[in-house]
């Protein structure tokens, strides 16, 4: 067993424990010196367990005394909510609404507060157009209609190693670049499913999941989500027992918009579970790595024996945005996914390949990943802080350990799309709950993006925007 | 009235009186001066007129003489025969046969006669490269996300400008700039279909067209198309009369596989017969850039007022292959191809689009454009006199006036899949007819690329293929 996986297997026994109560909040976790006796493992292994916990939010260092098991994470007002399971699959018809909110965060003028994408400017983008021309002009001509397959030679081997570095071996064909994670996960998406089926999503679920459904005429059924570990597997499983689901969209991964991260234990139970009932899982992991802590998290696809889990992903959100470059990794679907992106766009840009492949080989990655995250979850720490200084009492607010969504719950009475509505008129865009689910659930809640830490304009909206919620608040009040 | 249209039109009424005979082969066009004096126009207009026929091949210049009606073209053998109609709706499962065809021409070892592009070679690739550069660094970061909308701005202008060089006046957002005019066309499809619906093809068809509605299951049915004109417009009259067509979907420039270019007054009857219908045109014009003769025809979009046609093109066949950037100016549909956009790609890689914005404003495109035509157009030529040398006699070949595929159909004995599949054992890739009819017709049908002029492989491949097509013909005879 590598030292990766002995740290990975102590920090997940100890996450079930404290998830059990086998160990309460206040506990103490074993010392350095006993656990590495008790396991014959080193001490580093043991802190970068205990590490891991730490970011995870589990446990915190008492100076000179050791780990201890925190209180549960609860933001003001208590937990968030686990969503009820929806009775029956609904038809998607959410598109309208969808476009309407976010038409209006395009507008340069516009505080981006409910836009999906963190700032531009935190990215590498001179040194990527640099990447781009150097390759494009050293790509023999003839080369370009052998580039029309499943993507660029080089991009797919630096892709490669990267499922490499987290243990996932990839098939020889299974990787398919992609015009974006959406494209890609659009056609894992139709790989599995015929007109009519049922899909089950988390709920609240990240709204091109809704679109990409009703573009396909498919049906939609919502799955109880914790707004920190996940969809429920309980639910999950009933919901199987009773009803033929053609395939589950989830995203593992701080999930869009709650920033839920399911722990290790959760997704391969997860994947044993839709293995069991023979349903595909379309994984959405486009946020893995914006991890806030140590360790980018694993996907479900490293649990996944059987090639039962299309994974998907893209470099929009954590190096390339506007470029357009995702891809799938879809198991035993992988040669259905290839075909239908022949058959839907031929192939993807080649110049978009051609800089990340380029970029990823100089080896700057990591060290931009390194200064992404840590700007992301500087600004996320301000933006929360916000949300608690400004808003109603009685907000309740994610706190995500990667990703730059956080979730808000408001009080009664503030419905967030006439928020919206509002805070559009000054200037400041919102994604109001609504968004997030078929049947327009989560009237009261809200996605704010945290990812604009040069913004000044953030700040003073966030504000703005909880005292516009407070006057909601009053004026619902009989 | 513009001198473009009035050189235009009078080579359209000409056309006209040649096809119903009122002009017969061998008489003499009007003289410059009768013409000038008859008209009131001038004697340039009159010239570029001729000129048009001349390219059009329907009339010949006699040195000292003037211009006369030119017999009809007819390949070796007589002209090729316009296919008859397929019975009802066909569902549409050829991909197999297309990916396994298809896959043999990716191999830069093989001589590339049975593939959709012409020669990287033959495009300013290291130009766009440059430009893509410049216009990335320059481009303000803030501006990426803004770029996620229906394309960049530049870009689209450029487009614009080009319509109008047609005369043709888009609406404000008509526009959507596509990865590729294949997602394009399917966008388009999609836009206007739902799962089940019955799509008209020309026969033989583009097989990516057919790819589409298998993927969107769709259904299709073949209307019957001339090799010189393209669909026979009593044909489709019929079918319209009879049974619930919910698109066409047609190339009325430089049809794939035919060549076949249809004449203006043709389309203009066509884009009023479908009004009347309320049946939407898709129209693919993705060769129209690529004429032999002086001036681009017109798109079937010209003559439609009501915004009943989706115009698809893209620039991957005459500029900047590998770039993925293709359009749909989609009519009174624009707003639903916008959001089909979004929802399943959710925007264009803006490297590629802006590469090709400052490229078309720099303004080499022209003169890149005419040098691309003079080296297909010889090249063509050069490829059919390979042809009608080398195949058995009895082989049929078209005489496109745009593009760079020629159409043959052998002689009775001569299965052009078995040839496919000998031929590649001997490096030599073909499109063998039956990838373009859902039904598998055209099996003694054959498309050759003759897009490569500067491939030293090519004219010898030509002459094996005949001599190997004489080989089956001699083997099938009793």
């Amino acid at each position: 067993m590598s030292a990766a996986t002995l740290f990975e297997s102590l920090a997940e026994e100890l996450e079930e424990r404290i998830h059990s109560g086998v160990l309460a909040a206040g506990d103490r976790l074993p010392s350095v010196r006993q656990a590495c006796l008790a396991r014959g493992i080193s001490p580093s292994t043991v802190f970068q367990a205990y590490y891991l916990l730490e970011a995870r939010g589990l446990v915190e260092a008492r100076p000179r005394s050791g780990y201890y098991v925190r209180k549960p994470r609860r933001a003001r007002g208590g937990p968030l909510a686990a969503a009820v399971q929806a009775p029956a699959a609904t038809e998607v018809v959410i598109s309208e609404l969808i476009f309407d909110v976010l038409g209006s965060t395009r507008d340069a003028e516009v505080v981006p507060l409910g836009s999906a994408f963190a700032a531009a400017g935190l990215f590498p983008l001179a040194q990527l157009a640099r990447c781009g021309a150097r390759a494009m002009r050293q790509l023999p001509p003839a080369q370009l209609s052998a580039e029309l397959t499943s993507g660029n030679t080089r991009l797919l081997q630096a892709l490669r190693r990267r499922y490499g570095q987290h243990d996932i071996a990839l098939a020889p064909q299974e990787l398919v670049i992609c015009n974006g994670a959406m494209e890609a996960l659009g056609l894992c998406l139709q790989a599995v499913t015929r007109p009519g089926d049922v899909v089950a999503l988390e709920s609240p679920t990240f709204y091109a999941a809704l679109q990409a459904l009703e573009r396909l005429h498919l049906r939609a059924v919502e799955v109880p989500t914790d707004p920190r570990l996940g969809v429920d597997p309980d639910a999950l499983a009933e919901l199987l027992a009773r009803q033929k689901i053609a395939a589950c969209w989830f995203m593992p991964n701080f999930q869009n918009p709650l920033g839920a991260l399911m722990p290790p234990a959760r997704k391969k139970a997860l994947v044993a579970l839709l293995a069991h009932h023979g349903v595909p899982l379309i994984e959405d992991d486009v946020y893995a790595e914006l991890y806030h802590g140590i360790r980018r998290p694993r996907p479900a696809k490293a649990f996944d024996p059987a090639g039962g889990v299309l994974h998907c992903s893209s470099f929009s959100k954590c190096l390339a945005p506007g470029y357009r470059v995702g891809w799938a990794a879809a198991g035993r679907f992988a040669p259905q996914v290839q075909r239908l992106k022949m058959m839907s766009s031929l192939a993807t840009a080649v110049p978009s390949q051609l800089a990340l492949a380029e970029y990823l080989e100089q080896g700057g990655y990591e060290r931009h990943l390194r200064g992404l995250r840590q700007a992301l979850a500087a600004s996320m720490a301000r933006a929360r802080a916000l949300v608690l200084r400004h808003f109603p009492a009685g907000t309740r607010v994610s706190q995500p350990e990667g990703g730059y969504f956080l979730w808000l719950q408001l009080p009664a009475g503030v419905d967030t799309l006439a928020l919206h509505r509002e805070a559009l008129e000054q200037g400041i865009s919102t994604a109001p709950g609504q968004l997030f689910s078929a049947d327009r659930r989560f009237r009261q809640a809200l996605r704010l993006n945290a990812g604009h830490p040069d913004d000044a304009r953030v700040e003073p909206a966030i504000a703005e925007l909880g005292r516009m919620a407070a006057q909601i608040q009053r004026r619902a009040r009989p």
